[in-house]
């Protein structure tokens, strides 16, 4: 009972500061995403290649959280847009508090979208919300089509799945409509799109998508 | 200050069963494995080519752990060794009360090798002592081999890395001699194995390294 008294007083204060970032961004008309997978599964590399896409059309940054090292948010600048990494240390998701300290960085200046890159965790991210406008689960096809069933509270919370690493489908037992077919059993009002970071196959609808709720705001 | 010393003592009161576990298991001549990765990364099929290997040589037996579905404990039964399946919830790692309630159950009567499958996480498992003689860290060639640097404590934990998914090499940027640098920057006593669950490749140095490992009990 404590622990769970005690998780509830850590959610409860998230929320509070994630209402105020939500109230924030939507006043400064920023779109924010909040990309959730496990290690590995692509959210840099997509992150990177909307980088791309972003340039010369909309003012864009990203967020990036790991424990260590700030490898990913060199990449991103790399690809083109502003990004501040959050080291996390010990903590195994990002939270809103964080994401709050950084409203203010001249990188986020001027921007419309907002690209939260959470640690490589398919769990506990799930519960913390920063603030975001969306939260994107990102699946690769390498890491097998059981897992909405195996770890539902992503998919339920998410709005789009993005199955990542389409180029790997060949080469393993992952079947897209069995991944699909799971992730609606566990999540039935699941957007999914599905492409290949590596190829570029299936990107423009993760663009259009965008655009499309950037034109809902 | 409130969430460290409440985690310290979760951690705490963990590492007094895990003790017990670790009795409990020395005095039955069980050596114990405590799997960790990513949700993907093959812990799964090690475990049920490890069952196929041990079957008619030692008694072997298996814990599973998910947030949900018994998926896992039915694929690893069907490869020929008892397996339970641990349902965590919302909970992300094992913990050693967990362990410690299944120890008496029958289908862990006098086994000599105890497989335990954690949860698909790459960070929060590792803080927790299971009673395990080791950890043992599974990274798939898919997920990158940046990964030791940006989630360290996993594999500074860890006796062992295994690396697995092999025959997915040629199809991704995964250098193996770039991932056992990054993994021996941050835990330099590390052992490193390299195979695939999938074709079978480099399994003969699995079964090896559990065969040393049980001779040495």
């Amino acid at each position: 009972m404590a622990r769970i008294a005690y998780q509830e007083k850590v959610l409860s204060k998230n929320d509070e500061l994630a209402a105020e970032v939500r109230e924030r961004l939507a006043s400064r008309g920023v779109f924010a995403l909040n990309l959730i997978s496990g290690p590995g599964a692509g959210k840099t590399s997509l992150v990177e290649r909307t980088a791309a896409w972003a340039s010369g059309r909309l003012r864009a940054a990203a967020l990036s959280g790991d424990q260590a090292t700030d490898n990913d948010a060199k990449r991103i600048r790399s690809a083109g847009i502003p990004a501040l990494q959050i080291t996390t240390g010990n903590e195994c998701h990002l939270n809103a508090g964080r994401v709050l300290d950084l409203l203010d960085a001249p990188e986020l200046d001027d921007i419309r979208l907002l690209l939260i890159e959470n640690v490589g965790n398919l769990i506990c991210p799930a519960a913390y919300d920063l603030g975001e406008a969306a939260k994107v689960a990102v699946l690769s096809v390498a890491e097998g089509d059981d897992k909405p069933l195996k770890y539902p509270a992503l998919f339920q919370r998410a709005e789009l799945m993005v199955i990542n690493k389409l180029d790997l489908l060949d080469r393993t037992d992952f079947r897209l409509d069995r991944a699909i077919a799971n992730a609606r059993e566990v999540a039935p009002h699941l957007d999914v799109l599905s492409l290949s970071c590596r190829t570029g196959e299936g990107l423009e609808g993760w663009y259009r998508w965008i655009d499309d709720r950037l034109g809902r705001m």
